[in-house]
């Protein structure tokens, strides 16, 4: 089955060939896509002209509205896109729902604030600044919406999510949306625009999708437009250096690589809940969607003295998770998406072994449950220690996307900070301990390396929402090697999508264009 | 005499033969500059470890007493200043109180702002994110100063300005400062500099100067740092593609082309209060600093029935100008500030009239007073009209960086806004009306293309601030051709310097973590 794309408001397939989407776990065909021959420069204008000029006209109220049908419409459907999700991604239900539930509940965060702004469009920003001394001539600070078109540029491993979490603040900015999916997994972003499109919920030109290569897409972005990408720090220079992106000053927000931190106090002993938190959490980043999550814990510090302890406890625990087909009895962690991913990872794993111990996993020695190793995509969790952090390159560099993660011993907070901030900027870094002066210094040490920074002691115990999880209400995103991008933290995720400009007038003139507005102070409550 | 550069708090003259600066009135050679040998990593990197470090040590309150001195100490030397101006820019009185008084009002602007934070350092923005139904765990916003550099390449037109109007929020917010000025100006910003560094105001490593060529300036950026450039678009395209800045996401802010717009409403008829505030304001931006400023009017948009009118009024008031040296008596416009700003200026002049017809000036039959047409960089003030401006391409395009603009005449509403929306982007458009409905709806229909408007009618008289200049309290920047930055705007201009996170746990972690901060929310008061 080829899938079309959904451009000018029409279903069109594409010319040639199409690139085939795949089942990880056995590598059938499942459905292809492609986009040769689409004129991306027509889907983009008729986004900006027939989708922006729409979702303009109406109220934040009645764009929050159209996310609330949204969200109604993927719940119904759940079940068809956690199928796509296991098929297509080689997910586990609790992957699937990480993805699915995780765009659901992100739209839905976004309905709220939405709805509680009521009948307004724009923003008026801060207090009147005087300009004259007899008060009759003032600027204000406004926020519009900038009138070109959302492209959205995604990875492979959040199909659903990464669409939502991105389209809920632009569709509720007002701008309208082009979302260019990876392809291995792209089934499940097309599969959920194509009901958007069928129940008729969004204005027409608001929401397109174009599979397949993003061809010529770029090549027509003009000023007003915004990119916002995920993925690799290759295609990212590609992205931010490409010739129209840069010719019309396009903003552009990029999440790439991230050599995320977890790291154990002093204080975090084994036998103290600090350790088990801390164990429970490596576990679960390095499984959870097979540690495809940009966020997921690549680095784990460790004081010396507990180092091999932790290291031991996290291979124990990885030892009882199944690994196998995500549709076969008792399993826990289901294969890479692709063979590429797999080849990828195992040749990340090959790279950190330069400088680190195997503890457990790798590729040798191993058989996935309910399929042929050798035809699916399945790399095992992997555990590495790196005893010298301080003199290693590759572990703080390179980001293994998968179940790979390494414990890393440190003498002192100096050579810890020192070691956590070669990361060269993450997207999240967590630390377990009850320390307080240990956590806050810390905290203070590494917080401008990170977009985001998760405290754990006993009394947080597990009612912290995790170390890989972007919590709608909380940014995501990172400095550096992460990318500098910011998503998320709420309505703040609305900002992309606006642009500032400062109008100066008579009182009666500001007070004029500022009504209906929204206070933009709303944005960063 | 060559002139020094001052990186890691040494003076330190350049290797080889540098280059001169001229007096571009005479061609005189004053003083040279070069950096030539000079170990900018070093630089950064000092900059970095020692400037950084000591200014976050301050409290907003300590880093504003720093602005104040400054501010201090330049009015006690503006006469020297003013001198130079003279000399280097071939600046009159006005001119150089543009730049130089320009710059010790934005830093006491920022005196202000910052001495009212206080005690205070780093920022908690917004309220606890409730992320647990026990309330045991929260999100909280911050913000804090980026741990690396601020580099700025600045243009020729504002050697004063241009530095202090990125210092101030820099340092205030709490990073170090490298400033590249333009070559051919500047004399100025080093000798401002010199005379900081001499009075021992600021901390070692907090400010640094590199005149001549940026060489590999960029190539030793990394995470943390930010680029703030000013100047062509071309320039902007290789700091934006640099490498380096692609490879550590370092945040670049960039001001660039601008053709701006004055507009007048179809009530300002001859004889209206608002037509002849608008010909005083293009005869004014026109010739201040010689036309030599990134927000002065370029396309002046008339109603039809009134466009020559307007142009005969302008042309009048032009040809009462005196061009010449502005040592000489009577002298109101000064020459560019080079031969090569002069050539480009003169080329860009052929362009338009390519498309436009020339009404006044133009290089032909022109004698300076008090110099030689010959050796000086002089441009006569030159208006152009443009019939057609919807068939013109050039015009909507073309930033002629000089005393130039050109008179287009609009047929209605819908013209008008299409024309001035094909400058892709501007940092300002002024409107000159007493017609309500005409200036609201224009500015809701361009505002989304432009950083600042101005709405001026017979109520705001001469109260206003001028279509061109950047008050420090309002935005300054705009998107697309202009660059897509943000300057300016109070301390709104802090943010390019600050990196926002999000700290998740337990509210006694959080509430120590905000203790000392500032509240963000006075960012975009």
């Amino acid at each position: 089955m080829r899938l079309p794309n959904y451009i000018c408001d029409r279903w069109i397939e594409s010319a040639g060939e199409g690139v085939a989407l795949s089942n990880p776990v056995s590598g059938e065909r499942l459905v292809s896509v492609g986009s040769d021959g689409l004129d991306l420069a027509a889907a983009l204008a008729h986004a900006r002209q027939v989708g922006g000029t729409a979702l303009r006209q109406l109220s934040h109220g009645e764009r929050a509205g159209l996310l609330a049908r949204i969200a109604e419409l993927l719940a119904e459907k759940r079940a068809d896109y956690f199928d796509i999700s296991r098929r297509n991604s080689g997910a586990t239900e609790a992957d699937a729902g990480f993805d699915v539930d995780g765009a659901i509940y992100t739209l839905k965060s976004y309905v709220r604030s939405g709805k509680a702004l009521g009948d307004t469009r724009g923003w008026v920003e801060g207090a009147r600044v005087p300009l004259s001394k007899e008060g009759n001539f003032v600027g204000q600070h406004f926020l519009v919406p900038q009138q070109g078109v959302a492209i959205f540029i995604n990875a492979f491993n959040f199909p659903a999510w990464a669409l939502w979490e991105k389209a809920a603040p632009a569709l509720l900015a007002g701008m309208p949306v082009v979302v260019k999916p990876a392809t291995p997994t792209a089934w499940l972003a097309q599969r959920m625009v194509a009901d958007v499109v069928e129940a008729g919920i969004l204005p027409a030109g608001a929401l397109s999708i174009v599979c397949g290569g993003a061809r010529d897409l770029l090549d027509h972005v003009r000023e007003g437009d915004v990119v916002s990408f995920t993925g690799s720090a290759d295609t990212a220079r590609r992205v931010r250096t490409h010739p129209a992106v840069v010719e019309h000053s396009v903003r552009v927000n990029v999440e790439a690589d991230s050599v995320n931190s977890a790291v154990l106090g002093p204080d975090a002993a084994p036998g103290s809940a600090e350790f088990d938190l801390a164990v429970r959490e490596v576990v679960r980043e390095m499984t959870i969607k097979s540690g495809q999550k940009c966020t997921a814990i690549r680095r784990v510090f460790v004081p010396a003295a507990h180092a091999h302890a932790l290291a031991d406890a996290v291979a124990s625990k990885l030892g009882r998770i199944t690994v196998g087909d995500p549709a076969a009895e008792g399993v826990r962690m289901g294969p890479l998406v692709s063979r590429a991913q797999q080849l990828a990872a195992l040749e990340g794993i090959a790279t950190l072994r330069t400088e680190c111990e195997l503890l457990c996993g790798g590729p040798e020695n191993f058989a996935p449950v309910g399929a042929t190793a050798g035809a699916g995509a399945f790399v095992p969790p992997t555990l590495l220690f790196c005893a010298d952090g301080e003199r290693a390159e590759v572990v703080h560099q390179v980001e293994v996307f998968g179940p790979v993660a390494t414990v890393i011993p440190y003498a002192d907070a100096a050579s810890l900070v020192r070691m956590v901030r070669r990361g060269e900027g993450s997207l999240v870094a967590s630390v377990y301990s009850s320390d307080a002066a240990f956590t806050d210094a810390l905290v203070a040490d590494i917080a401008d390396l990170h977009g985001r920074l998760m405290v754990v002691d006993a009394a947080v115990g597990s009612a912290h929402t995790g170390h890989g999880n972007a919590m709608p209400t909380c940014l995501h995103g990172g400095p550096g090697r992460a990318g500098g991008g910011e998503e998320l933290g709420g309505m703040r995720a609305l900002g992309l999508y606006l642009r500032r400009h400062v109008v100066q007038g008579s009182p009666e003139r500001i007070a004029a264009l500022a009504e209906g507005c929204a206070d933009a102070a709303t944005l960063w409550a």
